[in-house]
């Protein structure tokens, strides 16, 4: 069944079945806020073709993906989210079942963080398009920020990087790939498909900002890889950092069937990890670094160069080579390619 | 010059000029609420050629209008705007030009309102698409619901209806209208392009809740057609209503070349109107019409008819004709035609 068969109010009778039914049926949702905290707002917007294709891609891993994606920029402000709304443009040809399995993705990862989808909005266009925007709410004094680094900071990592990088390849070439069970290459598929947005970790980094009584909080998700976040991190702030690139965790599963080199690129440079960026006092890192374990590390520490104010080195002990400038030449813009 | 040729980091940087520098840099961006309000989210998504043309609508009337549709959104709830998200999709081919007068457009209009943008995504995209998220915040007991309609309750709406489908017909045949003056011409023309969403009501109508201690409103926007708010708000509260057609203004500048049943239907089914529809007992919508003036009427009373429950009838005091049941046969859904 096509969605221009049943039209845009058959499609949203199918489509509240995964909303709560108190919040629909105005021309806004109500939500209820907790006092004394601050509103925090995000926006993605995925376009077929450009940021998934509806032909390799499964609509529920692209609806898990979207929320996923969007949870996690809550968690890189500190926030615990309140909803997500869905702008969705769609081809009358587009099979409601899609749609339906669109929806079922999101709601899978929603789910698991008690998030709901509290509105949006279906209208008719040549391509698929989803605009997701999510909102949560954080103590003003736990905001976690990008310009808030401060000299000697550890530069922690909450998790492996690269497995979305390598679940990616491992889907593009599967019979390249022969020295990896099949159980490291579903953790590595899954990793790219169903990443998880750190929320879990909020808690944990309370207690240590209490604990240590940290007055800031400053960091962001790694979504764009992890070299873009420690460059932002380092822009934001005006400062410079030195990684230690033996440092970095590499995901079991990469080992096999990656040189060192490329293992750290895809760590470097894949994205999609959906890890945590964050630069605290190194007690307060190591202690969050032991309570996470599972690719946690500290990985660098915040430095103030003598060249240029943010510049980012990357120092390999396992090599005589100098220290590279980290930059983003491998990363891409959007339009320019 | 093109978008491509800038890519996303070179247009961030120029649309960032129509943001508040203090909520720039992060991977959401953080808003301040008033205690014990709520929040009120909204989400519109607009598609060239779909639901404007890159051809025949400049970019400032797009984002104007976009703007305004969402605000409008969060008047309907009784809301007052806290900022808006936008998502863009764009080809590489669209100029910056263009990009840069729609978020012209959309900032007329959100600072006669006091409203941020407070963040989006640019994205590349095959068409250009522009999603919209608004946010506002109400007292609760302030909320006005489409669920809240009580007997015997006057329906007011807030100002004249069909202006705007009348503005959509001088643009469309400007030769054929040939006895309307040049300045009501551009009344209509305005009321099509330049669409203000009802904010300025909301202090107006609090006042009067207060001094008649309402205990609950029940409304909604007119912007997809003063006949489908009736019916909307009329199948949520399960009541009928009678509406009496010779109490719905009529704009002046539609008299001169509309028969008084093409301006009806203007007024029922054009839409875009951006006005209110209030449902109130007697005395408070009596003060509220004549505190608004401008086009403001009275137009019917909610029912409980014998046949459906949520049965609207219109009824024409200059006809002899029997009452007509309203529907929204002349109304359409966006995948089925």
């Amino acid at each position: 069944m096509q969605v221009k068969e049943i039209g845009e109010q058959g499609l949203l009778k199918i489509l509240q079945r995964f909303c709560p039914p108190d919040i629909i049926g105005d021309d806004g949702a109500v939500l209820t806020t907790a006092a004394e905290k601050s509103l925090v707002v995000t926006t993605d917007v995925l376009i077929d073709k450009v940021h998934f294709s509806e032909i390799t891609t499964s609509p529920e891993d692209v609806g898990w993906r979207a929320a996923a994606a969007n949870l996690s920029d809550l968690a890189a402000m500190g926030a615990t989210p309140l909803g997500i709304t869905v702008g969705l443009g769609l081809p009358g040809e587009t099979s409601v079942d899609w749609v339906e399995k669109l929806y079922q993705g999101m709601t899978q990862c929603l789910q698991q963080y008690n998030t709901p989808i509290v509105g949006g909005d279906i209208v008719r266009s040549p391509i698929i398009s989803v605009a997701i925007t999510a909102f949560g709410q954080v103590a003003p004094r736990l905001t976690i920020r990008r310009n808030q680094a401060d000299l000697e900071d550890a530069i922690v990592i909450t998790g492996y990087h690269g497995a979305s990088r390598g679940g990616l390849e491992l889907l593009l070439n599967p019979d390249l790939i022969t020295n990896l069970s099949e159980d490291q290459k579903l953790i590595l598929i899954k990793a790219h498909q169903r990443p998880k947005p750190r929320l879990d970790i909020l808690p944990i980094l309370w207690e240590i900002v209490d604990s240590h009584s940290l007055t800031n909080i400053c960091g962001m998700d790694s979504s764009d890889g992890l070299a873009d976040a420690i460059l932002q991190v380092c822009h934001s702030s005006q400062v410079g950092a030195k990684i230690q690139a033996t440092q970095i965790p590499l995901h079991p599963g990469m080992k096999p069937w990656l040189t060192p080199e490329q293992a750290l690129e895809y760590a470097l440079y894949g994205g999609e990890d959906f890890e945590l960026l964050l630069c605290l006092p190194k007690p307060a890192a190591s202690e969050l670094v032991q309570k996470l374990g599972n690719g946690a590390a500290i990985i660098g520490t915040i430095t103030n160069t003598s060249g240029d104010r943010d510049q980012v080195l990357l120092h390999d002990s396992s090599k005589e080579t100098p220290d590279q400038v980290l930059n983003l030449s491998r990363g891409f813009q959007h339009f320019t390619n």
